[in-house]
């Protein structure tokens, strides 16, 4: 039998997070929709009742149906809307598909690699979670099952944007806010190539994101940060980082995509920044 | 003795947020500062790992060290830098005194009534929270002890400002979000005054954001929403609403005052919505 990770409390079962020592988020549960032991992590799919399908990986809450696309579109569309004409996109981590799914919303975008340590993650996202995963079937997409750092590691001047979407500093991702994968990530992109990376909050986490901003800036001639706000992420101000050897800006005058978050507007303001956060970066 | 609306879980003390029905957040607490029950309500100020000192009215959390600026930032520096020249401001609630704080730091403002109907909690934050109340001592800040609905009906063309900084439209706070009441704010402020009040989260709450943004729209013959990222809150997107008889746009050049979150490039950038609010205003 597998450890849910959920609790009965008066009959009700709830989801309680309990990797944080001094803050607590306790959700209420319709159902565990699915759920797996893998190689790598407990994985689950749960149903809530505030934030609908939610993905759970040991214990701790991924994405949901209910605000998971404020991440992927942002994640993605920042970068495709600085990088003049990405043709060659990859992904690390990003498992529940929604990155990808949001890269491929762009014609000019010939390949998306999406390298995910974990198939089951891909798996029980693309049968449980379509809200966050679209049931992404585009051909374009191609899987790797593998490590991503190893993957980074393996290719050279190849890539246009590159999309850190990992999972927090802590256990298995702490190597991707590492110095050194940086590095790699450089050389895997082209000579105007590009990458982002979610940074964490800025309010919770400020020392990590001020660290991730001063790698990136130390490997890459320009970085920068932008924000968003993630309802069910601790600290909910959230912050992304990008490391770019050329592009900077917004390079498009309108936004066409099929969105909920994003628009025209957000790509532009989402680089201004409140003040605690002007005077650290 | 009083019912403290804390646990001791495995020697630790945690306040629990009981009030959702289906998201609990829990805080772990070094200490309950101060506790009294005020003819109103249960009013106290602990002091938690990840937020500090505390405002908890009822067992719900009201305002943080950590955050509550943002709250009180947002909803005074707007409108003082939509309107031209208030000279008198009047603040509905409010009792954490930082809203009155942040309307303080204007020169041209002769006078900030603030009418808050529980003293108790203005007491505390005086003396236990001055990192949201700054301890104001301004002596242009006028408290007025009663109740606020009634106080705005008995005064007529008076307000070149009038910020409501109510609680959730729950229990007491529920007649602070009705037609009348803004009926009532509009004939208090001048020819050319404007209000605002915080509209709730507009992606845990969007009927309230809604209805508010509706009735006031219904009232003042402009009305602008605008968001900032508050993350005790739930749900941590939160919106605000402008009514305004006359002045819509941010009037001033740059920003001059000493805040953590406002900045020149937030007062023009809140107004910057997402995709799904867009379509809802």
């Amino acid at each position: 039998m597998l450890t849910t990770y959920t609790q009965q409390i008066n009959g009700e079962t709830w989801l309680v997070e309990d990797d944080r020592d001094n803050l607590k988020i306790s959700y209420r549960l319709k159902e565990i929709v699915a759920e797996e032991q893998s190689e790598f992590q407990h994985v689950m799919i749960v149903d809530s009742f505030d934030f609908g399908r939610t993905l759970v990986l040991d214990g701790v809450v991924q994405t949901t149906s209910a605000d998971g696309h404020i991440y992927n579109e942002m994640i993605t569309h920042v970068p495709l809307s600085i990088h003049p004409n990405a043709k060659k996109v990859l992904i690390i981590g990003g498992g529940d598909c929604g990155a990808a799914q949001e890269a491929a919303k762009y014609e000019q975008v010939e390949t998306i690699d999406l390298v995910e340590i974990d198939q089951t993650v891909v798996k029980l996202c693309q049968e449980y979670l379509p809200e966050v995963s679209g049931r992404l079937s585009d051909p374009r997409v191609h899987y790797h099952f593998t490590d991503g750092m190893q993957y980074v590691k393996e290719h050279k001047n190849e890539y246009d944007v590159i999309i850190v979407d990992s999972s927090d500093p802590v256990g298995p991702g702490e190597v991707l806010f590492a110095k050194s994968f940086y590095l790699d990530i450089y050389d895997a992109l082209k000579t105007d190539g590009l990458m982002v990376c979610q940074s964490m909050s800025p309010f919770l986490n400020q020392e990590i994101t001020s660290q991730t901003y001063r790698r990136i800036g130390e490997t890459f001639p320009h970085q920068k940060l932008y924000i968003a706000t993630i309802p069910t992420y601790p600290g909910a101000l959230w912050s992304f980082t990008i490391g770019s050897k050329e592009h900077q800006n917004i390079n498009v005058e309108s936004f066409d995509k099929q969105t909920k978050y994003v628009n025209y507007n957000i790509l532009k303001s989402c680089f201004e920044l409140p003040a605690f956060l002007q005077k650290f970066v």
